[in-house]
């Protein structure tokens, strides 16, 4: 296997935008960098926020998919481990050496649950979520096979509509079969309400996740007049995590955006109907874009399109300009409306992309920059892992 | 560097698909599958036209960026080389062992000017776009400096709205600078039209590109008229190349598209008003999912999200089935609309995602499949390479 924290193995502008100690200029493009300042106070300011109210937090590595970004998530930000969507994803952490890992979605398939419950002889707690009883005898049989244990977190859909019970009942009998199942631990719920993190309005976020929080606190109650007790509850993202950490129910935080900031989550209001880009988070993320072709005077052609970036939350736009737009992308270009003339050829833009997730996951490396020099180059760990 | 030609290099669930032999039941999912029989038929379809029309075929490895679909393009289907829009692609190409590749593409940053000139010393004919006289300088002093030539189509904008010039004017003073310029050849004159490809009528694409040919015939008759001989002429994609072949004026086609197909493509219409999809070309290029969650009677969610395809051209259909309908993409999950509840966990499904290109530069691997079993893992060998 290539090792990608062996930067000799790679090549400037084959596969590989920079190394450290180039100049910001020499990077070549498109290609994401990170600004290490702006990335470092966002993970500060959410690592304060949750010890100040008692929370724990559990970063969310299907964001970033970098072992690099989850380290300083845990040395500056005091998160505890990372969740990841994927058991490919939860492999690459812990062979990173992350000991506290979630797998915050449904393993279904009988190699996937075996991969997993091989996870816990590397050294790993892992907990997967559950939402359906035929998984949990699935899980019982490989974890006992595998002579290791898996935490399992009932998933309850408060939302989202996607996988989760939606009733007390369910969560009940699911959280019951967990406790009676061999080499399983019930460590709590999963309650992430993905579908409202992006809606503008603080209010109207606040209405869906008051929702949650009773339909959480309804299913916690039921366990615990069963004397089943629920260790952990866990949820809340970017657009929400000030909710839930003041609900009284959830104790664990699963943010991910926030290090970075993206177009989509930075447009969605605060209480006071600020954007949340424009001093919340810090925009920390961008594609390096270089202008190729100006042969329209009102128009320049950067190297930047769909094969640098995912559209699907709308198209990016250039940081720290007003004067440009980012107005149509294609495969390999984005077309640029540049009125006044004011790009021209080999000039640099930094493009804030409308998602981060899939965003990064196009790309192979993190150029980091700070004061005008690479300072960092640190790869996607976990980029393409999608099984 | 990691030899992807190996596949004992790679663990089959963490980061390869599959390996040649498997059932094709065990694949792990989401990943690329190509259906190998459709696929050579499609290149063989396109090849013989091509063919009987007297054209060149150059195909296009940006869509598949697969040097092992390449050489069947070559074997199969006839086609004299490659094109590409990325240096970093064309020297992939050029290092399995390509020999004539064009960038169909303007190349401006200083770095890449001089790898691109570096090309022709690894056994290459390397042509490249150009849309503006200070470019002409900068290549002819790097090939000069590298003691290569390069070859130059002008670029003619002829309705995409991207890069290329507009004016016959302009075409004959950037033919004559390549002509006066040190180790530049003047090859053509490029001119693809790729905003007409997938209007859905059959007689709007007409006529689209019928203004493109009346644009490079009044640019090749100027030369002409100079004494200069345009030995190229190239273009034409999936949506338009029978225009292209009876045109008189083009004699290289540059079609990507046709040996996968996708859903955005495959609903334009053909002349007698079928979808091309429907006959023309068929679908050879599948993501494959599974449902991992049922906990709703009426929705599945599936494991490919945004992190196993590009939804700039609209969410996939799910291929042979007309009961479920793939309604929903968020990172990780797809939401099935599944109202009969016809699907149960663990089932999988055959995707045909919105856009082939920018969705197989997601993945790092081609899983071909014949009569249930994997035939072949091919790398998908320009992945991420958008230097």
């Amino acid at each position: 296997m290539k090792d990608m924290t062996n930067l000799d193995n790679f090549e400037v502008g084959y596969d590989i935008p920079a190394k450290p100690g180039m100049d910001e200029a020499d990077i070549q493009t498109p290609c994401l960098i990170l600004d290490l300042d702006a990335l470092e106070r966002n993970i500060k300011k959410m690592g304060d926020y949750a010890k100040d109210h008692g929370m724990r937090h559990r970063a969310h590595g299907k964001m970033h998919k970098s072992v690099d970004v989850l380290k300083l998530q845990m040395e500056l930000g005091g998160a505890i481990g990372v969740c990841c969507q994927k058991v490919s994803e939860a492999e690459v952490f812990v062979r990173a050496g992350i000991t506290e890992v979630l797998v915050s979605n449904q393993v279904r398939d009988a190699a996937k649950i075996e991969r997993l419950a091989q996870l816990p002889k590397r050294g790993a707690n892992i907990i997967v979520c559950v939402d359906d009883l035929a998984n949990v005898v699935d899980l019982s049989a490989a974890a006992k096979a595998e002579g290791t244990e898996l935490g399992v977190f009932v998933e309850i859909d408060c939302g989202a509509g996607r996988c989760g019970v939606t009733s007390t009942e369910a969560v009940v009998e699911i959280a019951q079969a967990v406790q009676a199942a061999d080499n399983l631990t019930y460590k709590g719920i999963q309650a992430y309400q993905g579908a409202m993190q992006h809606m503008d309005s603080y209010d109207d976020r606040k209405a869906k996740i008051d929702a949650a929080v009773a339909q959480v606190s309804d299913a916690v109650a039921a366990l615990k007049a069963l004397g089943i007790e629920t260790e952990l509850v866990s949820g809340g993202g970017t657009g929400s995590y000030y909710f839930e950490s003041n609900s009284g129910v959830y104790n664990e935080l699963q943010c991910g955006s926030y290090a970075f900031m993206d177009a989509d989550y930075g447009r969605i209001l605060d209480k006071d109907g600020n954007r949340i880009d424009a001093g919340e988070w810090e925009n920390a993320f961008f594609i390096l874009t270089s202008v190729m072709s100006h042969a329209k005077s009102d128009k320049a052609i950067c190297d930047a399109g769909l094969k640098a970036q995912s559209i699907d939350s709308g198209l990016p736009f250039i940081y720290g300009r007003d004067d440009v737009e980012y107005v149509k992308c294609s495969d390999e270009h984005g077309v640029i409306s540049d009125p006044k003339g004011a790009l021209k050829v080999n000039d640099k833009l930094r493009l804030v992309p409308g998602h981060c997730d899939p965003t990064a996951n196009v790309h192979d490396w993190y150029v980091g920059v700070r004061n005008g020099k690479v300072e960092t180059v640190w790869p996607v760990s976990a980029r393409g892992k999608a099984y």
